[in-house]
């Protein structure tokens, strides 16, 4: 039966009693309104130890002043009875003045993969992410952490910060999982309307054409530039980037460098009625 | 005998070790140049721990081009043979590249008590100092650190992001040792000459009358102006701040705040020749 704790107190009795037996921890940080995609990382995360904690944390601070923290949507009963089901053994729910207390005054900040993409449009973002997600790590201090693909410069970021401030965790990402249209599983699909719905996959479907193109010799970012104008022509109301940039570091690409055969990425965001959808894929494998 | 090591997974063998015979670990971080201070410091840790471990690197992100990185003392060989007479375990001595890898781009910064005082004078300093230490602190995960109160913003703004980032570590401060003439111990003071050394006692006398004076009535911004001239007609050559602030979160202090009993501490740093010197006391004890 899954416990739910909302104290580091008692998460770290927790964490000391699987120690005492010897068991490894796996930590799945989530922001709750679990879907099929956040049960498959619960899945990869019981393969590489004895017990999985999931946090469940809607963590203000990565969301700007007129994002969509207050509608973000929050079911964690329901979340608690799909984590239960699949053999999770901790659900940690701090409250927000748990993890923030009055004074509290530190940042983890990133440049490097954190540097572009997300940032240029979500400027608090990774500065909120990091700080969440070294507090949680150092909070279970687990011997691995799972995160989604689907957030791949998240992914990036973490592993780089993780290294960086000698965290002992090994972070491990999960694919992304899709609907049978190719849309990336997202709690923020719930927002899309019938209409919006149908248009959504187009934008996996235009990552994978411009991939496929930058990988048989055209430019990277004419490749760019024209999966824009195809995505804005099916019904994006904005497009923040289409970038094909190497798969670690996510510095752009030339095409000399996808000959070569450097690690590649192609990366995606845009806003579709009123929801902001992000996908990303690796053109070699997709 | 002490060992010494280089590089983090030699260090996590010998933590690992320790943590299988159930031993507590304290870590002692410096940056070399042992002296008595230190080496108090060290003893304050053996009576927390089982094992200690001092940690010994010159970071070069806290100090500013221009400031003393180059010419900072250094005798690995003496302060080792300090150490292990003084029965410490470990000697972690990180190469700068083991530190801060190609690639490193992750930095810890805070507000709060990192506000003012120092970092007006050392911009950079605390950024370097949290992110270093944060390494330091994760890579041994000591059961305690211990930071000399000398440096006493340092550790408010090291207890600070302890708390704040879930950093399963008690910090302690030890109390700062003197001179018979009451001059901080400090590495920096071999950097004084013999008619600057006469003059150095003169930052603690004059930051201990100011205390008095704040606390027998007077205005604490007008005690702090005329410690400033006192100590520059001292032979000062410039007076950074000197400072009568809360003993937590260095906010300043009233009179009012002062007769109501608020934990208090008076901070100074200046420069003798070209020597940066600073101090600080807790009026009510000194």
């Amino acid at each position: 039966m899954i416990e739910t704790t909302r104290t580091v107190s008692t998460l770290r009795s927790w964490v000391k009693t699987c120690r005492q037996s010897g068991k490894r921890i796996a930590l799945v940080p989530t922001m709750g309104a679990l879907h099929e995609g956040h049960l498959t990382l619960v899945d990869l995360a019981r393969r590489h130890a004895d017990e999985v904690a999931v946090s469940l944390f809607v963590n203000p601070t990565q969301f700007a002043p007129g994002e969509d923290l207050d509608r973000y949507p929050r079911d964690e009963q329901g979340d608690r009875a799909k984590l239960d089901a699949r053999g999770v053994s901790m659900l940690w729910a701090p409250t927000p003045d748990e993890m923030y207390p009055d004074g509290f005054s530190t940042t983890v900040s990133l440049d490097g993969p954190a540097l572009g993409l997300e940032t240029d449009h979500r400027p608090h973002f990774f500065g909120g992410v990091a700080t969440v997600v070294t507090k949680l790590l150092l909070q279970v201090l687990p011997d691995v952490a799972v995160f989604g693909e689907k957030d791949y410069q998240q992914l990036q970021v973490i592993s780089r910060l993780t290294r960086d401030l000698d965290i002992p965790t090994q972070i491990i990402g999960g694919s992304t999982i899709r609907e049978p249209d190719g849309l990336a599983m997202s709690s923020r699909n719930a927002y899309l309307s019938k209409e919006e719905r149908q248009v959504a996959p187009v934008l996996n479907i235009t990552l994978k054409a411009a991939g496929r193109a930058a990988l048989a010799g055209d430019d990277p970012r004419t490749t760019e530039t024209k999966a824009i104008s195809q995505l804005l022509a099916a019904g994006f109301a904005r497009i923040d980037y289409v970038a094909i940039r190497h798969a670690e570091s996510l510095a752009p690409l030339t095409s000399a460098d996808i000959k070569a055969g450097q690690p590649m990425r192609v990366l995606g965001a845009g806003v579709l009625g009123k929801t902001r959808l992000i996908d990303n894929l690796d053109p070699r494998s997709a």
